[in-house]
């Protein structure tokens, strides 16, 4: 599929955020995922919630099923990752993802993710060689200085859209901290689910 | 205890507005309740969680321990409370939060409460009279319009704080919507856990 063409990126452009919430490694089980949906960093429209399995297979179908049966779908256009993992070893199929919503993807990480140790790491789940694939295809990884007071770049991945779009769509949803604001309160909502004690 | 006197109400003062999720009405059960910390209307700075009985007795000091557990604690300024009851008859002590947090407390209806059913559909409920006099001791309703566009005003009780006060700390709160954003989150929130198809 190609690419989508923005003709222009508005400040209250739609986006998701998508995040887990936190779970038990390496155990049977399951975790929340949480989209929520900003209008460019500046408010939430909607916030948008399914499950997965620890270290399963199904975040590709899980995420493309609560994008596609939200009321929000038809006004989004673009879908951000907090990484391509989630719930363990639960690895996107980014591509998947844009041919069946249409909606391109940046995946976007704090720190640069440690492939060496992941590809080692990921050969203790079950169909391992599918899911390091999946990474594989995921594209290179790419850097952004958030703002000039802040010293560390993030680290992001692009899936059906141009570097410069993307560029422009991190500057847009990024506010208050070096993070775009999707993810980072997506990550709040996750993070809620920790014992307080 | 006397009310709290603010010096001066900043744009950017720390709220935490509190909603329930959705929950089976008059079946034993639990619900979450969300607390999202806010700067004003501006941004998110934490989400805190916590779960109470439906139709339970125990909204109060869960309310109370989230808020006294939580490292945003020595920051917050004023609490936000989306009705006077959760999870169905749940009816929250507002003084009592009030004396164990020394926060001031705003509650806020987008519809006049009807009193009159209420009183009729909580003698339901196990100990009626003590969560009636809960209602009642929770203080008068007051109308705020939150902006010219806005015919329809939203209704508000206050403990622990003058009625200019709550009205200025209204104002900052008031964002996109009609309602103050801490607690339009949290509803959002409460909302992802609702079945979508």
């Amino acid at each position: 599929m190609n690419p989508v063409k923005f003709r222009e990126i508005k400040n209250e452009i739609r986006l998701i955020g998508i995040d887990d919430a936190p779970f038990v490694p390496r155990k049977e089980g399951t975790t929340r995922l949480f989209g929520v949906v900003f209008r460019g960093r500046l408010w939430v429209e909607g916030v948008l919630q399914t499950t997965i399995m620890v270290d399963g297979l199904d975040s590709t179908q899980k995420i493309t099923e609560m994008i596609l049966n939200s009321p929000h779908y038809g006004q989004l256009r673009v879908i951000m990752l907090a990484g391509i993992t989630f719930g363990g070893f639960n690895v996107v199929d980014v591509n998947e993802i844009f041919e069946k919503t249409h909606l391109p993807i940046i995946v976007v990480c704090e720190k640069q993710p440690d492939l060496e140790s992941i590809k080692i790491a990921i050969q203790n789940t079950s169909n391992w060689e599918e899911r390091w694939q999946l990474i594989e295809k995921s594209g290179p990884l790419y850097e952004y200085f958030p703002k000039p007071s802040v010293k560390n770049p993030i680290f992001f991945q692009i899936t059906g859209l141009d570097l410069k779009d993307a560029k422009q769509i991190l500057r847009i949803s990024i506010g208050v901290s070096a993070f775009p604001e999707p993810l980072r309160v997506a990550h709040m909502i996750g993070r809620s689910f920790l014992p307080t004690k």
